[in-house]
């Protein structure tokens, strides 16, 4: 058996991490043959010691001399930078699968760029399929891609689904932590603080993902994922609390039967499916208990108190370019958030005022998508230097 | 598309008459082509009248003739009787899937048969596997005969397993409601009835299986059929109790993963999966709703006051015909219990003495399975009138 040659792309954010971890535990069945990252040049030096890719990206030149300085070997790997440089590397890459785990709007190009070059994906990045779900299932489709989803959630869904049809398929549950103020009140919400947000529960997850979990925005784009990953309308996709995170979806099929998946809360555990796919492979991650946790409780979500998710309800309802609103809208709010600028109640606000604003383009060509994006990060920035909130 | 032509045996128990029910709620997509009974000749006139099958079945000839003059119309059915005659229906009716829905050690004819005549079987007979399994299973696979199990724990497994691979199992997890006395102390269990072993809380079954339920011996048999069914010593197999039935068992996979099937305590929905397999129709049965329900537990069985799960495993472990013993003794002592000739704990006792007896044959035929419950079942009445419980 020929070792499954594998490109991590964000392999210094959370689940590039993972993903590396989990393809060093199985050194006989991946091969890492390319890397990519933002500004986390130690690490990726570090990782590229330990994985000998044969080409690396990172975000720009400046890190690029960085990183070309830290290596000076004679085995060094090839050295792109931005994101013509991260389009190169998936095309001279020789990987059968790129992994796809970079965070926010940036994951659209090289999902696309995977595609056009026919490389199956394990996705891991929410907001292409959020912004572009429809014209990325349609080319995944011409070209025969297949897009293994590593989000626990959405994994679960992809491992229900297997060996049934799609269109048996009568509604995907997707379960929610409820983020680490679930049981807040509308006041508590106001007066919540980074430090308080980025102390997540459960998951071990990057920043960006830690405040959209804490909104519920991340579940209001999983609801979307799913509706473009199995092909199902929002309505048939409900979103329940579910404090434990030990169900991590269920699909109920058209017999009232309903499949769900379960694990401990590792994200080596998807990550791991989706590098294996179709295949499993034994591990010795922490197995799940039955008889040794917490009672199972599951809860209707207050999208009153937690907007975002409705907002994306709307935005999938509305459809067109208004996802694509609403991501890049969330994404700068965040950020704004993450640098102290707005508080937390301020990024429904935000994402609100410029989804009402945006005039939806239905059916929309991908740059409409992306100047929808663009507008939507200018208006949300105006929003923001306003200070109304 | 043609209906599929289904034979019903057992068709005047608890799991005939729900086989009925879905059968009659698809009149486009199954035939009733054949039916079985025991004594209850009024309801099997009924269901004939209603269905239309072109063979039935009856116990004895007692029973054939008292039909035959509650029939007496033109277009009525062939009428058997007996074991013979049953094997006659097999060999006979132009069902492509029989349904074994008989109780007890009668089931195994049938299974056999249907084998022999190279038809699929859709299984609620739990004893002819826990009797001769390995026996089963080997001539269907000759045969490439399916089994698809009723059970709701069985059939939870093989929806997981759908597109999976058996050797990609690492555990599974029956799941059992504990029956009434879960919560009983030893003292306690020795003074219960007949009638309240018989007020079973969840799923509506015969009074048989109700009272193996309260003995967990049901679940003994459970794990023995998925020993069988999917090919998994018996040590890889774990029972949990889980009070609230939604859950309807769960598969570990080597990778961690584990998947579950879960849904309302409504025996039609895996009575229309096995009718159904491999595909799904949609109804309109009561659908499982998370966020309207109790909480989910999941805690150890206690062996210690419920012997029987433990003979179970024992049985497994000795094999051979231990556990076709196991399975006889056990319907006798049940049997008694019904009668009220002994106690409830006295059914435990009466099962483990003659296991106790018996002299293990290794890698049994056919017949010396058939003896081995003969004897145990001689040996288990000796006891009864032996009087000492």
């Amino acid at each position: 058996m020929t070792r499954k040659k594998i490109a991590v792309l964000g392999s210094t954010g959370s689940i590039g991490v993972n993903t590396l971890k989990v393809a060093s535990s199985f050194p006989a069945l991946f091969e890492v043959t390319a890397l990519s990252a933002g500004s986390n040049i130690e690490l990726l030096n570090e990782q590229i010691k330990k994985f000998k890719p044969k080409i690396v990206c990172v975000k720009d030149e400046t890190g690029a001399y960085k990183l070309k300085q830290a290596l000076k070997g004679s085995s060094s790997p090839l050295v792109y930078s931005g994101v013509t440089g991260l389009i190169k590397l998936i095309r001279e890459t020789g990987a059968e699968l790129i992994v796809v785990a970079v965070v926010g709007g940036a994951g659209l190009v090289p999902v696309l760029e995977s595609i056009k070059c026919g490389k199956n994906i394990a996705l891991a990045n929410k907001e292409s399929l959020v912004s572009a779900g429809s014209y990325i299932m349609k080319e995944a489709a011409k070209k025969k891609v297949e897009i293994i989803p590593i989000d626990s959630e959405h994994s679960a869904i992809f491992q229900c689904l297997k060996g049934e049809k799609n269109e048996k398929i009568r509604r995907i549950i997707l379960t929610a932590s409820g983020g680490p103020f679930r049981d807040y009140s509308r006041q508590e919400l106001e007066k919540v603080k980074l430090e308080d947000a980025l102390d997540h529960p459960t998951w071990d997850m990057g920043d960006k993902v830690t405040i959209d979990s804490a909104t519920l925005m991340n579940k209001g784009f999983e609801v979307l994922e799913a509706h473009h990953l199995f092909g199902i309308p929002v309505n048939r996709i409900d979103v329940v609390i579910h404090p434990q995170s030990v169900v991590h979806s269920l699909v109920e099929f058209v017999d009232g039967s309903v499949l769900a998946q379960l694990g401990v809360t590792d994200m080596r555990i998807p990550i791991q499916y989706a590098l294996a796919y179709p295949e499993r492979f034994n591990n010795n991650f922490p197995r799940l208990n039955l008889t040794n946790m917490k009672a199972l409780t599951f809860s209707k979500p207050d999208t009153g108190k937690f907007e975002c998710l409705a907002y994306a309800y709307a935005a999938a309802k509305a459809g067109g370019t208004m996802p694509a609103v609403l991501s890049a809208a969330s994404e700068t709010a965040v950020d704004a958030f993450l640098a102290k600028e707005i508080g937390f109640t301020q990024i429904a606000k935000i994402i609100k005022k410029v989804m009402t604003k945006h005039k939806v383009i239905i059916n929309p060509k991908l740059k409409e998508i992306l100047s929808a994006e663009t507008q939507a990060r200018s208006a949300a920035e105006k929003e923001i230097e306003n200070g109304k909130y």
